[in-house]
């Protein structure tokens, strides 16, 4: 891959400045962690992926933590950021032969003019340069899932003297840093939601039945990269419809749009390597029935009280309870579960209708790094908050998705009938008219500001919002910023 | 991923009967080569991918054998030929608690019925079903590169007494038999390269200067999967303007369109695993100018000439003889080449002007399997044609990309110019008004039939042709067919 030679692609010219300062935080770790100085954090780029064994590659994705400090989408390089903060990149060495094939191959002063890089050389001679800047330490890591522990990629460097691949500090410190967002994160996160929400409100208005669900999945990929230069989505989209909307990571979007169902339509760009991660939930033919709308409007108002209690300070599995507690109450209001609204939430009976957590933290990775860390909290036992992501208490600079959802998952349903604790809770005539109903899910990506949070998503949500956008009206909202 | 419930994404319903034929093939081969019986072929699909270490995997790609034979695109199941030609597919034993994500598991019974498969089993039922069918050694392969031997996936059937993993007989079977394709198959690539054929068309009508190349991209893949069901492209789409054009596998598609330059767009959809690959140059403003027309008419005449000569019996390397040595007598008419044809031919300058060969087969993989083989044709040493993918004589239903180029590369003319032999036929002065022109290629997609060609590839080709389409003109054109 070259290096890009114009923004134009790009509408959001992303400053260079927001990797050096991400750059410059990593620095400050490493001196209060190793105020000897000589220790420095090398980080390792992704390869192409080949497409199983054929000439092809997917479509290249940089490895996020190294995207996240130096900014560039080339394979195969490393990078080095030294204690007082400078970044050092380091690229392979091509054959010249390669330049027929992809173009002006990187030299380091392209590269390092591109990217304003303190320094750039080649990979070969990274030994060396890291010598005669006095590092006599270098922690090298790649990318790992902070979940799974899943890790990738291949290590291609000798470990030696210099070269450790202890990643204890590197990772806790880079991870850390990575889920409080800056001011300049903020505006790049701003635009790809922004974007990412223009692109569902154009597919709310062309959606109607006797379509295709890809066809859904199509214009939503369009419009994000037509319009707003994202090449790729930020996870393969949900484009459920009907009794689809029941199964939470629906992958197959090849079945016909029927009339009188819900959409659920999970989709989000991803703007170099920041990532959106939205839902909305609609009738394809633009007209709510009334036990639509009520599972809409109790989601809705889930989502809602969420909005105005989400604040630093908060537990976010308070945050889960409150939605899950929420759309409880709407279930009992109509008629669809029966007895105590305290009983039943004791019974955890929500687990059996949004089999998933409130949200989760969000960024260069659509489900972002630092969800259950050292010293943070661990997995809630309960269990109906124990698919939560994170159980960090809310603070200012995190930026995450409220995406309460309600489902009428045939599955669940049944292991709901199996547990005696729960059945005399269900209405299961009510239930029944809901068999193929499939579900309701609203997610908006939130950043935590100092007393509330900013809704970057500006979709229409309520009932009239989406009959009026539907029917062909103009949709314009102001992001919305919660002071609680 | 979940059996598809309906074909409505897929307009062109693909018949369970094009795989059993292709197992019926293998079966055949199989019988001849162990006539004593008693040998099955184990076929093995791909799994899902990661993207780097994150919670998301790249879209699915079935490994093209597996999928060639078994016609499923469920990952991480088992296929088995007998030599009777039935096949067996075997399939994961998924825990019950995949069903609320990924939707209703497969099932034998699901997974039979919509794949019309002869048996299905679980996985660990394979070597029991296998012995209880009389085979007593089984060959299991995976995909693998014929060209660079690439094998991304790895084994994960233990092997045994019934279970081996050479694969000589199986993969030189199945390799040769996806060269010659069924007139079910034929079928098929003739959907893919009409859907590709007008999304192409459609992007040369909304092209003009002043967009961004990543807005042809876009377009292009709206329109195969919005009105062709092709979720993913057969290679990563080349969206080369300008200069840009000389870059063969121009990666990066983010420049701005510029006024006055040429277009290289090398785009092609992927319906359920079969390939189109097609590439139309033009004017980005809709008008040639007099120094495009000569390199255009160039390649055109290279690629007509190909077309009306191509029959069963041919060499494949005549054809891309054929084809450089046209292009290289239109140099020369206009004056960009000085010298004598022959003499040039001799020194094989074309190497400098088209760095790739004539085409290749393609099928289930863009670049398809089979170019290279034991008792093939070994790769010519001539630098003008050492680049060529294969080097067999041309057979009936073999299908073929016509292909040839002609390209302004700056390292590539500078290469020319000090070699001694030469640069005496170089016009520098009428090289250096082509120094940001680019590159031109024409790629065309035919199914070699008993006397000739049939062109699948239906876009506007001829310099009038173009500028009528770019004017506004509605486009229409039959699939030509070569008696030659």
């Amino acid at each position: 891959m070259s290096v890009p030679e114009n923004s134009l692609a790009y509408p959001y010219p992303i400053s260079m400045k927001m990797y050096r300062e991400q750059r410059e935080r990593l620095g400050a770790s490493l001196r209060k962690a190793f105020p000897e100085g000589g220790h420095a954090a090398v980080l390792q780029a992704a390869s192409e992926v080949p497409i199983n064994s054929t000439d092809c590659n997917y479509l290249f994705v940089q490895e996020s933590y190294y995207y996240y400090l130096f900014g560039t989408e080339i394979p195969d390089t490393y990078g080095a950021v030294l204690a007082d903060g400078r970044g050092i990149v380091f690229i392979p060495r091509l054959p010249a032969e390669y330049a027929t094939w992809m173009g002006p191959l990187p030299t380091p002063d392209s590269v390092k003019a591109h990217l304003e890089m303190d320094e750039v050389h080649y990979v070969d001679e990274m030994e060396k340069v890291l010598n005669a800047h006095g590092v006599h330490t270098a922690e090298v890591m790649q990318g790992t899932n902070s979940d799974s522990g899943l890790n990738t990629l291949q290590a291609k460097l000798p470990e030696g003297s210099l070269l450790t691949k202890s990643t204890s500090f590197l990772f806790n410190a880079l991870t850390n840093q990575r889920c409080y967002k800056t001011a300049i994160e903020a505006g790049v996160l701003e635009y790809v939601c922004k974007v990412s929400s223009d692109a569902h409100v154009k597919v709310m208005q062309i959606a109607k039945p006797g379509m295709s669900q890809h066809q859904l999945e199509s214009t939503f990929l369009h419009e994000v990269y037509y319009k707003g230069g994202c090449r790729r989505v930020s996870y393969t989209c949900i484009c459920a419809t009907g009794h689809h909307g029941a199964t939470l990571h629906y992958p197959d979007n090849n079945a016909p749009v029927e009339d009188g169902t819900m959409a659920l339509l999970d989709m989000g760009g991803n703007y170099r390597g920041y990532a959106a991660d939205i839902t909305c939930s609609f009738p394809v033919n633009g007209k709510f029935t009334e036990a639509q709308k009520i599972i809409y409007n109790a989601v809705l108002d889930a989502h809602d009280k969420v909005m105005h209690a989400m604040k630093p300070g908060v537990q976010w599995v308070d945050m889960h309870l409150l939605a899950i507690r929420t759309t409880c109450s709407h279930l009992i209001a109509a008629g669809i579960l029966k007895g105590d609204l305290e009983v039943m939430m004791k019974k955890e009976i929500m687990q059996y209708f949004q089999p998933h957590g409130l949200g989760h933290l969000i960024g260069m990775d659509v489900h972002d790094v630092g969800g259950y860390m050292d010293g943070c909290p661990e997995r809630p036992t309960r269990k109906d908050c124990c698919r939560l992501r994170t159980a960090r208490p809310v603070e200012e600079g995190m930026y995450l998705t409220i995406e309460p959802g309600c489902y009428f998952n045939a599955a669940l349903l049944e292991m709901a009938k199996q547990n005696p604790d729960i059945v005399e809770h269900l209405n299961q005539d009510k239930i029944a008219e809901y068999a193929k109903f499939g579900g309701v899910r609203i997610e908006s990506d939130v950043l935590v500001t100092k007393d509330g949070v900013v809704n970057y998503t500006v979709v229409p949500r309520t009932v009239e919002e989406i009959e009026r956008t539907m029917a062909g009206a103009a949709f314009t909202k102001e992001i919305e910023v919660y002071h609680n």
